[in-house]
């Protein structure tokens, strides 16, 4: 190993490393770089991390990088956070006026979230986890009785509130339901949705059309709770709706109280675990305990995007296959938890 | 009304006149011809059918055609089976002597038993239906835990057994995910089933190189209980199966003491209503009471459909919406329950 | 060789059996049959014919097929013809009333005129072959002025007269340029051409509407010379008009007359060869002499469909890949030539 | 007009304003933003420039703009190329230090010229324009003899030479032909080639395998020529080779040799216009005088993606429908005019 190899920061706290490389992959890893790591869990300690940036091109990871650790690191190209989104102690700004790739493994959740999303809207349209336990409880119905609530996703309108990565994967999904789509996405002009074959709509009108929406818009410090009790009475009778991003973009306590007139499947909540005497346990909601990411595929996909664009990054090359932050908007973003219920709420919500 | 317009007699029993033609679809089947029916339930009475026979050019339903009366309606040109099967009690090479188009409505249940088919496929796949049941007791693990056994569709291996009009519409709705396609249909040759994407294989071959099988076979009177054990062992653990069509082709109680080593949902059940004890209620299978193709959409398709095609065969013209009974297989068509539980395998699975 | 393999007739003037079936298809036909055929050019002489009428399982050529020699051929199953059309020497209502197949190869040709009547407009949207032309000749233009009548036909208004084979072959290949596409087919319900993602509309319609029109219909006996000179006014200037199926439907010197106001291209004439005073060959209209059919890829495909059809129809099974008659339409099809000039015409077309 | 407004230069030399923006978008350019342009033909002069740069939040045009422009420019956020590339007289470093976006209305191109190679390449498939032709000189052929080379796209094994927005515009435009495809392409990992269903391989591999060949790439500082002689014997004999990018990335006389063995098409030349004794002229080459990409579509284009990018970047948002410059390749682009003939390549050219 001589000196002229790349060299690489792996810290991969709050993941460990054989969670983000199976052995070819990490194997991959050390052809390409000098892999400076932590032998024990946690993050890698300041003094290693510091002893790497004179020498680090690239760090896979949550280290901290304010701006004066971005200027000791004279050779740093790319910053990959390995858990998928955007924190603030990486200083972006002093990253991007170095053309140094500030990177999220993101895109790995893409189809597995959509593949969720419509799994949950397929289930809402037949009833299938509620016939299934029918069934058990010996209450099933048979012939046009038991299904007379049953829809159709082919040839439906579907809504899809957020057109990033998620929205384009489920798009691509509904490819063969020949839907009418309308897209809601206030950073993308309506060309851009038309070339995907979309339409673009306001929020309002989209709630109004769609027989089934799929709420995919990440939390930004402008969006919280906009998905509200007056956006989801403006949806029909009937209609579908899958929450598949963020809690933190839904009234919930709203949400929950429309199940029954609306069929609605949820993958988050606004606290995880879900407190144990939550009401909406016991809603007509469809509940999915957050399980709708972080499946092994998407941990193997983590392993091969970061080593793709790593070997880009260290060649002098853009990186094409994890989500790039942009300078515009990686200020935006936010992880809030969403709000719960009032006691009020959680009251009434129990005496349904 | 002259003697003009052609005349149809509309028979639908066991179904009713409006489950097949909604109001708008009555009057354009009016506007079309002059129909002969019954006003009570039940089947239109013998003298209503005799006297109907000389002047009738096409008949909706399932009144009893034997050769001789087919032979004193020297105008007819279609029997419309509106129940989606076609019955022994029309003699069909009669009515291919003479032209006589025999159809069948069976295409309307294509598109909504594909749909509850794939959404199936993804609850078993993710979990879905398991995971809301944990969160109503209690259960539910979050986390890598909660999802260790998810997998994707995406890119999968998926296997279709039999390759008619639900296996075509399943492949349709398949294409956004991209899977790599085996299809059994000893009805057709290779370049048939490449034409749609699909690579032709064995049966084995396609159960032991499958992630995700669907049952799509119709029964015919060679086919029953092929789906067997040995068949069924060539599946890999974990592997997914979905039976969509007909109970009559798997070996059903070998089917249930299976659930577990692979996930498996069924649609149809060897005898339905499922008896209070069968043991299948409590199984691992994932569990559909016959809620595949009755649903709304496809009774109004009914209409629409024979209303179509009614208009080209009394315009003289081959009919294209509906299924046309073909010479060579409609003898092979059965409509068999399948094989239930023997009384030790009953309490064998009840055991478990 | 045993009495009980089944036999065929190949009979394939006026092709050859080596245009038909290269060796190995040739031992697949073997191996399938005992095969009778004549040893001399020419067709099959009818002692040998006669000789085989009793044992006959299948008939690939144009043999003469009156009802007394079918009554001969109890055995009989299907009648193919290796030429592409349905030949009225025949008697396709004797075999229909007794199950005999009559089919036809005219599918395999349907890709291969798809893909030049897309060459042909996209030659005309952009001067492919004119401005070829005026390199030769030194009178090139560059710039925005080379290319000032230039379209894309993406996302175009395209419309297809006919919907058969050919039209469904050339809507998929158009498939990558997201079209509008309209459709006039008097046999097809709109029903089944919106499936297709088309809009079933009138031939007025459609011709006034569309940036490019393609002619993909067959010649019945009613509608020679439909696309007259008056559906030609139709269409607006400068648009994209392409004949590729049969000279017969169109009145070809309105069509020529045309030429300049619309972009024309054609592979089919009314005569052929075209006289060598014929005024089209210095029209403005791109000329292909009728070279969109029969390619060698072509030749290749009518000896595996015959052979895997052959093979369903021996097994009795419904065959697949070849053309059925339709008992409705058969004797509709004609195999006229279409109308060419009057000496007043040519004179005129001569004249500009 | 207040202060408050944004201000945009427009300074569109060496196009018009009328080339961009047709009256509509001009209206909607005014009203997004205070507009300085000047009223001559030519660039915008220093004067106007200097006093618009405190003010100014966007560049329309290739104004000059060295490091100390930028920064007296403190507002500025994008600067738009309106011809398609980026040229060196823009301080691109200084641009991506202060996150000011870099953009190109290149991909108005990339549709434009992808439907052109594809109708070079079935030109050369069917010999559309080489049999007009004959039919013009009376010595067109019919039958099978007509068409013996001609040869499908459907199915082919086709290769991409460059896989950015040309290539991905033609990856969809072949979609109907279920192509296998190959792509080349030295700045995409295999798996980014994958998801457009797309195989990566190695430049000699590509050209040894495929039936067509696209040459899309553009040119950088690294590849000149790098499509040689020795590039073009790897392609096997009737093979199809279309170059719709840059003439630079090929050795052209290499090129010119190799027509006749190869069917080759070409919209670019090293010297434009052709010299008059250019031996291409009288080649065997199907000649396309750059016609590719400047058709009127992609100037109503021009004017649309700007104004949608200027509305995003004046909303703070990132840009989506133009090209970003990449720090990392933005310095490797090139716009060389490739080799031309020696004076022993012309003249062993012009006696052939």
């Amino acid at each position: 190993m001589t000196n002229d190899r790349p060299v690489v920061l792996l810290d991969p706290h709050p993941r460990h490393t054989a969670m983000i490389f199976n052995p070819d992959q990490l194997a991959r890893l050390h052809a390409m770089a000098e892999v400076v790591t932590a032998d024990a869990a946690g993050r890698v300690p300041d003094d290693i991390v510091e002893a790497a940036l004179p020498r680090v091109s690239a760090i896979l990871g949550q280290t901290d990088l304010p701006a004066e650790r971005i200027a000791r690191a004279p050779l740093l190209r790319a910053v990959i956070n390995v858990e998928g989104n955007f924190l603030p102690n990486v200083d972006a700004e002093a990253c991007f006026a170095r053309g140094i790739e500030v990177l999220s493994v993101a895109p790995v959740f893409a189809v597995p979230v959509a593949e969720m999303a419509l799994g949950l809207a397929l289930d809402l349209a037949r009833g299938i986890t509620a016939s299934d336990r029918a069934v058990r409880e010996g209450t099933e119905r048979y012939g046009r009785a038991g299904c007379a609530e049953s829809v159709l996703l082919s040839r439906a309108t579907i809504g899809l509130v957020g057109f990033g990565q998620l929205g384009r994967a489920l798009r691509r999904l509904l490819e063969g339901f020949r839907p009418r789509l309308l897209v809601h996405d206030p950073w993308l002009p309506a060309a851009t949705i038309a070339e995907e074959g979309c339409e673009a709509v306001g929020l309002d009108d989209l709630l109004a059309r769609s027989d089934v929406v799929f709420l995919l818009a990440g939390v930004t410090k402008d969006n919280p709770g906009f998905i509200d009790a007056a956006a989801l009475r403006r949806m029909r009778d009937g209609a579908i709706l899958v929450l598949a991003s963020r809690a933190a973009i839904v009234d919930f306590p709203a949400l929950v109280a429309e199940a029954g007139r609306l069929r609605i499947a949820t993958d988050v909540f606004p606290q995880e675990p879900i407190p144990a005497d939550d009401p909406v346990r016991s809603s007509a909601v469809l509940l999915s305990p957050h399980r709708a990411g972080g499946i092994p595929a998407a941990f193997h996909d983590i392993g091969e995007r970061v080593l793709d664009d790593l070997a880009l990054v260290l060649a002098g090359l853009p990186p094409v296959r994890l989500q790039r932050a942009q300078r515009q908007t990686v200020g935006l973003m936010r992880s809030t938890a969403g709000r719960s219920y009032s006691k009020a709420e959680a009251a009434k919500l129990a005496a349904r």
